[in-house]
């Protein structure tokens, strides 16, 4: 399959869906939903919805079954990204090479576009839009999923441990660890998860795509961290070696850059695994997951 | 009734509750968990929660129905005051006499532990435990419910419009009214309705009680608005006459204190009349009305 050709047409179905799904600019209070529309659409790969969109495929679903889901989630990253940029947090000025949403809204508009983005999703996710054929009983199912991945004790605690280890000398493989698999991990994982759950998958399909989605989630990781040592400015948006300078924890930093790239390509192998039992409709997750990992950006 | 009596029972039961749900200061990331739970119990009188338990008894349900929705909304009235006191917001340095949430965690962690906060009620909504006896059906309209009250089109679209109007000259009562049906309105009307879905009511009594809901919401903020002209610092816990000092958006700065004074006694009869086909057991939530409007502090 040509995954170049896929990834973009998904991108563009999900730009679509979430621009339907957004309060519009004109709806009040407009600087609010401007700056709401601002980060959601600022060049995001769409990766986490594209994952839902591909794991609902590989369970024998309709991808119009998740694609309320899959911008729901997109719109959780999307806050977090907002919040993780602020001053009182990684303070950066600029994201995939535009102005961050506080350079351009001030930060108490971005502080509450980050809780409205966030506050969007369990809408999205309650509305009557995003129940399909979906029995109730299976949609409070994926509301837990999302909510429990992405909160204290899953995206927001990773940023925490995250916060709290920058500059701090000595990190241990278990702190990097809690922080890739909960930081960035968690939704991830979600994704494939709550994605499996919405195309109808049974239990034991369900337990194989999670084991996929925690897999490429912490791949996901330490690719990054791989590509912030060995990838140009350029094409990682972000000026290379970042880390490094911030005092970040990263799985090079502990363990050596040979063995994060063993180990990144080890959980690739795991995720190939897990998809062992699934048909040529699980393909793009297959490509998806050496494409994580072995990416340029 | 003895309302002051009553009050404090369910502000002990809600305060047992939140204790029981929230994930313990020894959970990691501790610093975080300690954050959320530091604003949470920080002396909050509960009224949104026992609002919403006091409807679900009007309904005929059991309290035990509403408890977890009900401490649910304390969450997330708890995350919007934790952002409302940062200091790119109002910058306050102290809530009902305690130092803000930012002062003792910093303002990283006061983000984080909003936004886990708002996640945490999510997670409390779409429980096993927040189930019970209701259809996946009526749970999935609660949470529907809460989160639009909360959102950009609700709770969060008011702070924005409270913020842009703070010091300036001119503003017109459907200014304030906006302010004060989003910021403060919406979750209160909210919470009773969450409580009337969950007590089991049907869709005339869900109406009526969404009417009581909307009106002592509004007769709240009106009454906070005299309070803060007419109560001394002690009574109020902050400083009397903050708002004009701010050029806050108040009902009495745009149509006079006399004219905010009848308005609110109006609000609270329209109030009493939505409850009028309700028998006793609804005693609790008139007795609430007229406290809401005649309270001291």
């Amino acid at each position: 399959m040509d995954l170049k050709a896929y990834l973009k047409e998904r991108c563009q179905l999900v730009d679509g869906a979430l621009d339907r799904y957004l309060p519009r600019e004109d709806e009040l209070p407009s600087s609010l939903h401007r700056s709401m529309r601002y980060s959601v659409f600022a060049g995001g790969k769409r990766v986490r919805p594209i994952l839902m969109l591909a794991a609902c495929e590989a369970a024998g679903g309709n991808i119009d079954q998740a694609m309320p889901a899959a911008c729901a989630m997109e719109m959780i990253h999307t806050y977090s990204l907002i919040h993780d940029d602020l001053p009182a947090m990684d303070d950066d000025d600029f994201r995939r090479g535009n102005p961050t949403n506080h350079k351009v809204f001030g930060e108490a508009t971005a502080i509450l576009a980050g809780d409205g983005l966030l506050t969007e999703a369990f809408i999205l996710l309650s509305s009557p839009e995003a129940g399909g054929d979906l029995p109730p009983r299976e949609r409070v199912a994926v509301i837990q999923e999302i909510a429990r991945c992405a909160g204290s004790r899953g995206m927001v605690g990773g940023q925490v441990v995250d916060m709290e280890s920058e500059g701090k000398k000595e990190i241990d493989l278990p702190t990097v660890q809690y922080i890739h698999t909960h930081k960035t991990g968690a939704l991830i994982k979600a994704s494939v998860k709550a994605g499996a759950i919405l195309g109808g998958a049974g239990e034991a399909e369900v337990a194989a795509l999670t084991r996929y989605g925690e897999a490429i989630g912490l791949a996901f990781q330490i690719a990054d961290d791989i590509l912030d040592i060995e990838g140009t400015t350029e094409e990682i948006g972000k000026d290379a070696g970042s880390d490094e300078a911030r005092g970040k924890a990263t799985y090079p930093a502990v363990v050596g850059l040979a063995e994060a790239k063993r180990r990144a390509a080890e959980l690739t192998d795991m995720a190939l695994a897990a998809l062992g039992p699934f048909d040529a409709k699980a393909d793009p997750l297959r490509e998806i997951a050496k494409y994580i990992v072995y990416r340029k950006s």
